[in-house]
């Protein structure tokens, strides 16, 4: 691990760092703020287009972690310098656009594994330099899908889970079709195995008995094509899983609305991982 | 008056503008963030290299500014789209570092004249857009010089100052000299009337009797050559104005350090801005 750069931030440290990711094949970057007295791990999946300094920088996430003792993990959203044909013709496929999973069709499969990559070698990682034992996982738009599949993918492995305007049910949007067509092929059954509505659906019990928090602004401009946070909710519903899902008016995609709510979702965390 | 773009935030509304502005000859943008019950505006002018926006993105500012009533204005930091002969040749001189004075040296002279826009012109015009009538000042870097300079220069148009790890004796640093040489020429008579630290020692009385609040990290690599708080300390003392300057250890000169003190500079501004 090598650290590119170190500040000081509310009594603790905010650290970007690079490593050679097994997984990926490539080396892969992250964001790491560790408050001055941390108690658990919250790690925060950013949507298409941003990277591992995005939520660092905009969300102003830091000042309250730090009260709380929640270190704050932020992974890049993709592989970089892979140099796969076509991976930045787009700025909702490919670099940048990952779609936290494995993908299984060339040219994407051998380092598009950013499902392997959190779950089995970046949070250990994190986990065993930090010795951190509990998770909360979170996430916004592209990383709301990534936070509440890899979420529902892996019982056990997160205590707490919430999401900021979540592509909640990408097979039935634009972005979540391309993006399962590139990387998993044709077979729908693959694509429900990555839709958070179809998982939560499936699930034989309620999966986060202290419940899942969501907010959405209402003057988002993908809301409607998109997110389909709707399809989450009744699913929720049928499972009986508790689901607090906000709708805020006037607010739309970008990191004022989530700077305006992240409290809200540090302090639903911090009292599912104090445990 | 053109609305570039707007996003609602903390029951608040943070917007970014482009005027034309007749004191610099060519359209100048700045943000503004106006809180839901706004009682006072606080002006905040960033460092070399910044724009507008980074304030708003980066210090984590609203969320207490919304609970305090202070509207945030954020201008540019020089003319842009000028195309005087090398004005983007280097990141300390020109394009993004207006430094806050009227050029009196051409090519500058022309449209380098971030003094009178500001003070003539772009608070004026927010005022009468906010209806509010007490103002604050701080700043960042060269924004601090900014700050102090202009609260110095204009006695009365501002009611509460403060800064970070400000350029607080430009003649006595490289970056205050180029700027000053370029800017003002070499009438050196002509820079100490653009220096803080010169300023304070030549008042009659201490002009801000309720105090500045200085904020500076320990860690910051420009604060041995380029800042000298201790030279502005000394002009305080020696006309007896109340000031704040307090040292961090391992603190940087970037926008983390800004966020972590941000709201000890908002209470201290509303604090005054309230009276």
């Amino acid at each position: 691990m090598k650290t590119l750069n170190e500040h000081r931030a509310f009594g603790g440290t905010q650290r970007f760092l690079e490593h050679d990711a097994a997984q990926i094949g490539l080396p892969m970057r992250f964001g790491l703020f560790v408050p001055p007295q941390p108690r658990a791990l919250l790690v925060f999946l950013a949507g298409l287009t941003c990277n591992e300094e995005t939520f660092a920088i905009k969300a102003g996430a830091q000042r309250l972690a730090a009260e709380l003792g929640l270190a704050l993990l932020t992974p890049d959203t993709s592989p970089r310098g892979a140099h796969a044909p076509g991976e930045a013709d787009a700025w909702d496929f490919g670099v940048g656009a990952g779609f936290y999973l494995d993908a299984t069709q060339q040219p994407w499969a051998t380092h598009w594994r950013m499902e392997s990559y959190l779950v089995d070698e970046l949070i250990p990682l994190v986990q065993r330099d930090t010795g951190l034992t509990r998770i909360g996982l979170f996430g916004h738009s592209m990383g709301g899908h990534g936070a509440l599949t890899l979420a529902l993918r892996h019982p056990g492995r997160f205590q707490s889970l919430s999401a900021f305007a979540p592509i909640a049910a990408p097979t039935k949007g634009p972005w979540g079709q391309k993006a399962f067509t590139g990387y998993l092929g044709d077979d729908r059954a693959a694509w429900a195995a990555h839709d958070a509505s179809e998982l939560m659906k499936g699930q034989p019990r309620a999966p986060y008995p202290g419940g899942i928090l969501i907010d959405q602004g209402l003057a988002d401009k993908f809301l409607a094509q998109q997110l389909h946070p709707e399809a989450f909710e009744a699913a929720c519903a049928a499972v009986s899983q508790p689901l607090t899902l906000r709708f805020h008016a006037g607010y739309d995609h970008g990191y004022y609305f989530i700077a305006t709510v992240v409290d809200d979702h540090l302090r639903h965390h911090a009292a599912q991982l104090a445990g």
